[in-house]
């Protein structure tokens, strides 16, 4: 665990966030800094993009502290229930990041900060205030050191949100309860078009005078205002933005301390929580219970190596590998669903913040692995997700509550498949089935009703028509691997046609990918280098094009066979991308690409493995260690992309001991190149799989010989279940490429 | 019943609706016309005022037929799930009354139109549709004859609402959970300040499209709208501002049913109460049940009379006496409590709609006599909402899990008391001695702390001063009775001491109450005419400052004996009031008042009933049938002001009877002068109290003699407790005053 440095990756592209959080916890407390909402005039605030998750390193002021956050993702919303800790005169207003003064907010430097899993802590210099931050699943616990003797302040920033809309609320209520209790709730429009957080907030000291912002104008209650003074110690507060703000009496270096449970259900469901999990106010024994939390997740998998920074890079990615899907279940078992309305989750724990689109690739297929039992909650929860959806769909991108329809495909399928046929337990495989189908069946979803009539998307008809139909045509290949595994002959068949969908969209003349119309006919605009070309979404015809995970060797065959194949994935990787197109390449910096291929963003992260299927196969372990070396760093920009949920650190873990999921849905994973000297996978049942590197070295990244319980392979890729079996997998190097 | 007329009261100030209801129902599913909000460019409509009820008799349109209304309040709220059903194009926009034709609301004429209780009737004549409705407790049931074989739409308008600012919604939600179920909720900040109504509606058709107005700009999924049509048969909307449609084939004269069922507490609330409570498709029935629903309510009083309009009067009061306080549960127990969490209704059932500053004078009492079981479920609702609230204060004027603190007081004591005086059983009444007292001391609220250091609310500090003086006074009275009634000594002396606080606002210069400052002085501009008068509230000193019900001889000794008491009583009645006092006269006709006697307001309810306490009791029967003759009949016209939930009504119902109670709290009825021939009240324990009236005439308003059981009463008061004991009252009537 001293190897996780949250810090990595708040830098620039990373977008996670450094504060305190348990494995795959409902609480992410963590600090916000300048940008939201404050830097916009508008309503929209495209600046927000670089603070998805409430925080950029380089920013210099921190507003507060929420408790919910994403991780990595390239779209913002959250940043729920923010608490600043204030002395001297109270402020209302956060200010702004060129004027801290003029507001609560304070400034922050990272010398003053430390972060660790499960614990967070920065001095606010402008209050001269130390904030430590903790949290269990549902609760987020604060303690503040007061610096003087004084009426210290808290303000509660409802108004406070992650989002690019800066007028995302619809509703913010509030009670003081008694002298220490406060509940409330937060409903959104966000991403997340329907979203409430409730809250129940306890305080270690009575509170001696609260109030809200008077110029807030919260709704009064309309023509009776006169009956109370509402600004001041007036115990029921609500409205549309909300800012409300409790003094206490403090004493020179006395701490105050704030616990702030969170529920999906109402704020009894948040006092249960907090009762369950903090009944106490011991600060650091909730400290030491997520260390301990982390502790056993990390050490699912134990490294070793010379290097340090692989250490570094490897723990950090585990640790951002275990920070979604994120628990949405009260600990009654009660969550609030997709209909908004409340459900109990029978013999599951429910979760959410499903970023498919990313997370199926190689973050699920890690969880097959190290966190089965989660794999199965995970299933269950898109299984309940589908049953309440008006659209009868599985979830595409979902969170809180709410589908959001972020990207394409429906890669739920991918996930369930995956599942399936790697023998995770305890959800109904049949209901996951049916849950498949009427999925890749629903023909207004985004061109798929053509797709379904024609074979493929046409572009006149639905945009990004080629990266829809790829990833329609891999998504059925896991439907009918799925089928096949459940004995659904018709089901496997008919959707094993479908998975070869993407010779629909080949042009043979071009040798690309290429967007077809309606009429049959490709369309007449193409530039294969150009990642706003029609057809495709956050790629390119060049790199896109690639993706036919499940059928790899038909896609050689289809690119002019192997030696072709080879070829254009050696020019992929050492093109010189002109700058136009770099410019237009999404979600990564300069450092995130290699000549055309964009490791900062997913529809690449199988690539480096397709020269398995190439003439150079040993290029496999070539590419993926220069990705490792490159694009992984031990420093706060050391993530060369969004990590979008942990599948960025996911394809690290794998890649590092040496094999990847290329075909999630399979069994099947493509030996790459190891950059660990050792490993050691706990197993179910007590069982290890023991990585074993000979000859490891920086410049060693061929494979010289690959051997499994003793017996030498002759082929590229491991069997599930092979691995699941425990033993010793031995690498061994080699500086040189094998001989023919 | 068939003396029930549900279209008096709806024309001018009585804010009744005509709509389809059962006996203190969750849904009142009833006809919205013209104004609402329509009729106003801005954002505050004070036309809305004649709309409280959403019905106004002058108006000349149906908007469409929405399921939540007030009964006759001075203050808008409600008017939730709107349905319209249309023939011809479709429009989505409800245009205006001017222009009828320019959106889906329709043109209705009165000889088209059918209310009697639990059901309506009216020809959409643009439409050439007849709607029918009729309602359980929890759901409202529409039946729609078309006239032509057609598409036939049903507008479902969740824009719409009654509230005097047009832009109440917080948020909107629509999902079509298949081809006959939708479902559904609307959350508001209107009066209720944070308000969700819940529905799930099935239709007796399929639906064969549907959709919302593009125009509504509906929060759409930011970003990824392209996904999906929304506009068009699109499962799940959700914004501020919704309308939506829903099209059938419809052949000529078909019929198209629409059953809503409502709930406080979630969609799956709401399906579950329509499977309890509708669970067929037969109109007729529900219309059956609702109609046995009222003639057992309306026949727990039995009356006789040779005048047809005092049998329409009096039925019709007591329909509107059966119309709030209002269910506010699901048929399994579960609602939604002032602190926006859900709770199960443990031995009870919830109530809301709680007007107290209206219902505490007669209403209440009456349910004391005739629904005794319903007055212990009232106390416990007015607790579970006591235990609930932020402030601890019993409700003042709630509504769906709201308290919106109109008017002044807090009058759930007289309620409270009442009850316990009269032996409601059911409540645990220590508790509801404390929620009294806990209300009672909430220094905060409205200058209460100052009346209690003072002994009088001082009008520099919080306004209408006299009035809440002597409403406070009264208050403590009801409260100081209850504990002796407990044996509670100390809490006793210490409200019967507060009890007398109207001694503190009396001015015995001049004469009346007058307002006092802190200072101890009275303030001198001073006109006890105007009811704009500093000090006052809905009220002048003239009559306001008679407000001293539970001390009535008190009263007439302070303002100079019974004689000088009994002049000013007469006065009242008979002065010229000038045009300048009426004009700021709130809430009635210039029929509403009488010299400046206002019934069509509530402080002046118990007034009549003071000449009991003055040289002229005979008045009292003279007094009341002039009110009775003149304030009520049977015409849409027929009420001088607002029901305000019945307590109009319920002063008619017990005047009518021949006694009053006069001062809620105590177990006495002041004698007045029945207007019927005679009656029968069912009593619990299958007694009766039969009333006779012999000698009755026009003329004949003065009682010679009052026998109870046989024994003549040389009292002007009645016992709660031989009343209760059943028998024979016998009132014997006369055209003159008795001798002196």
């Amino acid at each position: 665990m001293r190897h996780v440095d949250p810090m990595i990756g708040t830098q620039r592209m990373g977008h996670v966030y450094p504060g305190a959080t348990v494995p795959f916890g409902m609480v992410q407390l963590s600090p916000d800094t300048d940008t939201i909402p404050y830097a916009v005039d508008g309503k929209y605030n495209p600046g927000v993009y670089s603070t998805c998750s409430g925080y950029q390193y380089d920013d210099s002021t921190i507003v507060g502290f929420s408790h919910t956050h994403f991780s990595g993702t390239g779209h913002s919303d959250l940043g729920d229930i923010l608490l600043m800790p204030t002395t001297g005169p109270l402020q209302m207003n956060p200010g702004t990041a060129i004027a801290p003064q003029s507001g609560f907010r304070s400034v922050f430097h990272h010398k003053n900060e430390k972060a660790t899993p499960g614990r967070y802590e920065v001095l606010l210099e402008d209050h001269g205030i130390k904030a430590e931050l903790t949290a269990t699943t549902r609760v987020g616990m604060h303690r503040y050191t007061f610096p003087r003797a004084e009426t210290g302040h808290v303000i509660l920033d409802l108004v406070h949100g992650i989002y690019n809309h800066v007028d995302k609320n619809v509703w913010t209520f509030v009670r003081v309860e008694n002298d220490t209790l406060v509940t409330g709730y937060r409903q959104t429009n966000g991403w997340g078009r329907t979203r409430t957080v409730y809250f129940a907030m306890v305080f270690s000291k009575p509170i001696v005078h609260y109030g809200q912002q008077p110029d807030a104008r919260p709704t009064e209650y309309r023509g009776f205002w006169r009956k109370f003074d509402q600004t001041n110690d007036f115990p029921e507060m609500a409205g549309r933005q909300l800012r409300a703000w409790f003094d206490f009496d403090m004493k020179a270096g006395e701490q105050l301390q704030v616990k702030v449970a969170l529920s999906c259900v109402s704020t009894d469901g948040a006092l249960k929580n907090m009762q369950a999990e903090v009944p106490q106010w011991d600060f650091d024994r909730v400290v030491h219970e997520a260390e301990e939390a982390w502790r056993n997740e990390l050490g699912r998998i134990a490294i070793t190596s010379k290097r340090p920074e692989v250490l570094t890079n490897f723990y950090t990615a585990m640790y951002h590998a275990c920070l979604s899907p994120t628990v949405y279940m009260d600990v009654d078992g009660q969550y609030r669903g997709l209909d908004q309305n409340i459900h109990t989750a029978e013999g599951f724990t429910n979760y959410t913040t499903f970023s498919l689109w990313d997370t199926y690739r190689a973050l699920h297929p890690l969880f097959n692995i190290i966190q089965r039992e989660r794999s199965s909650d995970f299933v269950n929860s898109m299984l309940a997700h589908y049953d309440q959806s008006a659209q009868r769909m599985l979830p595409i991108w979902s969170h809180y509550a709410n589908e959001n329809w972020c990207m394409i495909g429906y890669h739920a399928v991918s996930v369930i498949a995956d599942a399936q046929v790697k023998g995770i337990i305890g959800f109904d495989a049949q209901h996951a089935l049916d849950a498949c189908v009427a999925t890749a069946e629903h023909r207004s979803f985004e061109g798929l009703g053509d797709y379904i009539d024609l074979g493929y998307v046409p572009e006149d008809r639905s945009g990004a028509s080629v990266s829809k139909t790829l990833e329609y045509a891999y998504d059925d290949g896991c439907i009918a691997e799925m089928a096949r595994h459940l004995g659904e002959k018709e089901v496997a068949k008919q959707f094993k046609a479908r998975s070869t969908a993407y010779r629909n969209v080949f042009d043979s003349l071009s040798g690309f990918m290429r967007p077809r119309l309606a009429d049959g006919s490709f369309l007449k605009m193409f530039d294969p280098m150009d990642t706003h070309q029609e057809g495709f979404i956050e790629g390119n015809a060049w790199n896109y094009g690639l993706y036919v995970p499940h059928q790899p060797d038909e896609l050689a065959g289809m690119m002019g066979g192997q030696r072709r194949f080879g070829e254009h994935l050696d020019s992929l990787f050492t093109m010189e991308l002109a700058d136009k197109y770099f410019e237009k390449t999404e979600d990564i910096t300069r450092d995130g690409i290699m000549g055309n291929y964009v490791h900062g963003n997913e529809p690449s992260h199988h690539v480096a493995y397709l020269y398995n299927y190439s003439d150079r196969p040993w290029m496999t372990g070539k590419r993926t260690r220069e990705v490792m070396d490159r694009m992984y760093a031990p420093r706060p920009d050391g993530l060369s992309g969004n990590d979008d949920c942990g599948q960025m650190s996911a394809w690290y873990i794998f890649s590092a001991m040496g094999f990847y999921p290329m075909e999630p849905g399979s069994d099947l994973y493509e030996i790459g190149s190891p950059v660990v000297d050792g490993a050691t996978i706990s197993l179910p049942e007590g069982k290890e799989l023991r990585i074993v590197v000979h000859k490891q070295g920086p410049r060693n990244v061929y494979l010289r010989s690959v051997r499994l319980r003793g017996e030498r392979l002759d082929r590229s890729y491991l069997v599930h279940g092979e691995l699941m079996a425990g033993g010793v997998l031995e690498f061994e190097m080699s500086a040189k490429t094998p001989k023919p």
